[in-house]
């Protein structure tokens, strides 16, 4: 995947709509198009319901990590919600430092630093010091701290103009999760 | 893909952002990986290198269908864009009524309504008399009708915070085409 005009990017898909996750997995089909080696990182547990991107992840031979099962609680001092955050964010530092992978998604990952189970800024100071100049990140999820917009390449806001969910329609399997 | 609580939805994408056929491919995905059955119909002749996302959906044996190959001018009466147009929405109208597909896209589809090679009135009466109630149907494309989002049952605007082209930075393969 390396050309002299490649620079990786870190991209954040923000704001309140649904689309913040979905156009993530539109980036990594067409990355995986293209032969990118993709690793994606879960921060929020997920919820049964979200399969349909797991399962085509699975067929496509996409490496997908979920707090769910990634990351088990091994501190005592801490709730475990914040130790799952703090395992993830671990294993995302192990993988961006790898130089195994063209693309990597942080999926949900604004939440743990918008709750402070991890600090903004020492995440952003580590990702300055460490993420490799080629590798491209996307990051998703509501209210994106205003200083790691700052260091992104590219910020895109969701917004909902209408939802189905107020007129009574439960969310639909293949579309929604 | 039958059930009971099944409801096809109509949802469109718009706004000045990146996301919208990215979000679109993204559901896609999702889609794919619950053994929907996809067609997808792009209205604004492909990019030469709008690449990652057509060698994906060849990969995993998706229909889709470019103004670029599909739509032959047969109107002499036309010009070719708007022949094309119409060719691309005669084409969708078979996929729509043909009960083969739980989802399909029509990308870039409000370019042709905005700039009135096919009449927005016309195609939501049509929408509204034929649509089947399971089929899902994507649209994205900026500046959607008004009167396109009122008949939806889903709208999310995509907009654009922060851009790399403004940095000087190029469009990266695999990410944004």
């Amino acid at each position: 995947m390396s050309s002299n005009n490649r620079k990786g990017l870190l991209i954040i898909n923000t704001g309140n709509g649904k689309g913040k996750s979905t156009a993530a997995f539109g980036t990594l089909l067409r990355a995986w198009g293209r032969g990118f080696r993709i690793c994606v990182i879960q921060f929020i547990k997920s919820e049964t319901g979200k399969w349909g991107e797991i399962k085509a992840a699975e067929k496509l031979g996409i490496e997908w990590h979920t707090s769910g099962d990634g990351f088990t609680s091994r501190s005592k001092d801490l709730d475990e919600t914040t130790a799952r955050a703090r395992q993830g964010w671990k294993l995302a530092q192990e993988k961006i430092v790898s130089a195994n992978y063209d693309l990597i998604v942080l999926d949900e990952f604004t939440y743990p630093l918008k709750y402070g189970w991890l600090d903004t800024t020492t995440v952003i100071d580590w990702l300055k010091a460490n993420r490799p100049s080629e590798l491209h990140l996307i990051i998703t999820g509501r209210s994106a701290p205003v200083d790691l917009m700052e260091y992104a390449d590219l910020v895109t806001e969701m917004n909902v103009i209408k939802h189905p969910y107020a007129q009574g329609v439960k969310g639909q399997p293949g579309i929604e999760f």
